[in-house]
């Protein structure tokens, strides 16, 4: 019972470009771990007749149809009126539906302003599966035809993705007798190539589980995937396999089932109570920006300085100017007097400072780009990396920053930096 | 002679979620400012016989297809094999590819370390167009076969959007008799339904050329478009309705086909041999990096504080502190503070500051998430906005960077601000 899926995304601003489309790829992504295969992504306009020939053809190669977009209250939105015409459904008018929308206006607006239209929305597929829409007005439906099984999500990612993870994957775990469960395991300080030449005999070797590698922002993700009866089986199987993964890799692993690594870092800072302030110069804002990215970063992150121009340098992280005439910023010196300067100056546990090229040209000196310096101010001691990040502006300053990063990982979870 | 384009992307990891589908979006923006139609978009994995499938499918509703991925060296790595065979013709063996291919491998690497199977991508369809690959090593191609055109290009967006910009717009312009042109008006400070309202007269009394709106990123893009027989003729088109949506819309119009905000306010500092500094505290660093993000900010860009704490606020930008034990941080006068304690530290031209709420969570006086204060200190005053954002850390958080850049592009352009 090897179940294909395919997904269909509707809506003309995919095709001209104006939206990325990452409701395919996020969907794509839970799939996986459901162990449903995709063979196709198709993407076509909010037009009925091309929408409907779409339809057909994924009829012919999958028995799970998932659209996106189009549900909405305007008259380009004709996902439902389209697929229920190929599968041969009717639309019903659903009180309850209607119900909801107009106490979503009720709630944000007057209600009188409510747009008559807003309730087509509440027409949805006799029989079908009704997915509440709790972040928009759209609501989702699944529904069984033949031997298809028929979902429709709306278009914006934050309802889509929702309503997928709440209503969709609870509905296809159901329709089959086995589970199929993840870990994620998140590795920093390896290349996806190396942790393959590693792994890949154990990899080779195993079947439930599985286990595979992905590369992504200078990072490496394991995901052991296993399909039983139960979730607990699962995990009973799936242990193993990550003990072995462990005593292999170590300590490059920074977390199972993590968000990010600034989100680990974060919470082993909070969790230990203790302060971090950053001074960066290559990296202009990034490391803070991602650490700020995180709502509640401000029991941790105290702030920091962007310390481009030498006298900035001096002036926010009370690097000796002296020291900067002669030699200039890019060195290991320079680095550590900012760690440790923006760490006294904001009276903070950890300084971090970061200096370096981040290209696309050398400096006046011909040091190549992708030459970065790395310090970590810490209670016991400053420590410094100097790197050599290859090429790329942006590839280079998210490896720089995920370096700090790193350093505090491993001095708070008392490992050699 | 209305074409209509399909774009096929090659790639297993498309469908296991692990990369996002950039190429199709990117292409299909050039190919719509080519007025060439996209009716579909479709993914398939790196499996030939499912490839072949899409194939036949897009040569029955399509005459341009456009594949993107699957050139590489690896034994995955099936498009051009695939494709060839849709189309009955050849791959004959390039020899000056192959060289190509090989001084690659000789200026980044030892030459004896280049894996004999990079020379697969010296395999190309016989008379077809070479596209060289001036980011990687694959090269993509075009030929013609019956009525349709056939594209290949590399998958890494890089080298797919370069390759695509230098080798098949000119190839695409060339098939047409005539050309299509187009410039993009950016604004700042008005929602995509209010730069409609205004604009809809005109842009329906309008056929070539035409008017289109599109928002990204808390701004809005117009796309004005003409069709005709050379560049100079569709320029000569475009005039008169640019300079109407300029007397409509006057300065909240800030460039006419430029890169970014950011970008903008750069040019102008770097054009007025002025500089800036930087105190934010809601935005956390964003501002900088957004600036950082662009080669050469360092001619303009000092540096600043990324102020989370209030300590921070005093430490790097100045900020009374006994003011803010009173009144708390999110409030004009803080803002002010802000921008004037980093400009006068850094001794730029001009100091930024901003300071409020990203939420999601309401403060403990029960501000609303959304509420910013974002203050210029400018060589002849100091400005402050107050601003209500609305929902959402991160809309909220690039709305505050961008009305501060216009703030200063305002000031820097003569506007009031």
């Amino acid at each position: 019972m090897n179940h294909i899926a395919e997904i269909i995304s509707v809506g003309t601003e995919l095709l001209l470009g104006n939206t990325t489309n990452t409701d395919a790829r996020d969907i794509s992504i839970m799939l996986s771990e459901l162990g449903i295969n995709v063979y196709y992504h198709t993407v076509v306009g909010d037009n009925p007749a091309r929408l409907k020939a779409a339809v057909e053809i994924a009829k012919s190669r999958a028995d799970i149809i998932i659209t996106t977009g189009g549900l909405g209250p305007t008259c380009d939105d004709l996902t439902k009126q389209t697929l229920a015409e190929a599968f041969g459904v009717k639309l019903i008018f659903s009180e309850e539906e209607a119900e909801i929308i107009r106490s979503y206006f009720k709630n944000r607006l007057h209600y009188d302003t409510m747009p008559e239209n807003n309730l087509q929305q509440a027409y949805l597929p006799e029989n079908c599966t009704v997915f509440h829409n709790d972040w928009g007005t759209a609501p989702g439906c699944a529904f069984e035809a033949g031997c298809v099984t028929v979902m429709m999500l709306p278009g914006p990612p934050r309802e889509c993705i929702s309503m997928f993870k709440k209503c969709a994957v609870p509905y296809l775990r159901a329709m089959s007798d086995y589970v199929i469960r993840s870990h994620n395991i998140h590795i920093f300080g390896m290349g996806e190539s190396a942790v393959e030449d590693k792994l890949r005999p154990m990899m080779l070797a195993m079947e439930n589980p599985t286990l595979a590698p992905y590369a992504k922002n200078g990072e490496v993700m394991l995901r052991v995937t296993a399909k039983t009866k139960s979730d607990e089986e699962a995990d009973k199987l799936m242990e193993p396999a990550i003990e072995q993964v462990k005593s292999i890799l170590g300590d490059k692993i920074y977390g199972i089932d993590t968000e990010s690594l600034e989100k680990t870092v974060l919470d082993l800072l909070i969790e230990k109570d203790m302060t971090i302030a950053i001074a960066e110069s290559c990296t202009g804002g990034m490391l803070s920006k991602r650490l700020t990215d995180i709502s509640g970063a401000s029991n941790a992150f105290l702030g920091g300085g962007v310390t481009y121009s030498n006298h900035a340098k001096f002036e926010l992280a009370g690097v000796d100017p002296e020291f900067l005439a002669e030699n200039g910023p890019y060195n290991e010196e320079t680095a550590k007097m900012m760690a440790e300067g923006i760490k006294k100056r904001l009276d903070a546990d950890f300084g971090i400072g970061i200096t370096g090229l981040a290209g696309p040209d050398p400096d006046e000196n011909g040091l190549e780009p992708g030459t970065v310096f790395v310090a970590m101010a810490a209670p016991n001691g400053t420590y410094c990396r100097k790197l050599h990040l290859g090429q790329g502006r942006e590839r280079i300053r998210v490896l720089a920053s995920n370096h700090a990063l790193d350093m505090v990982r491993r001095y708070l979870t008392g490992l050699k930096i």
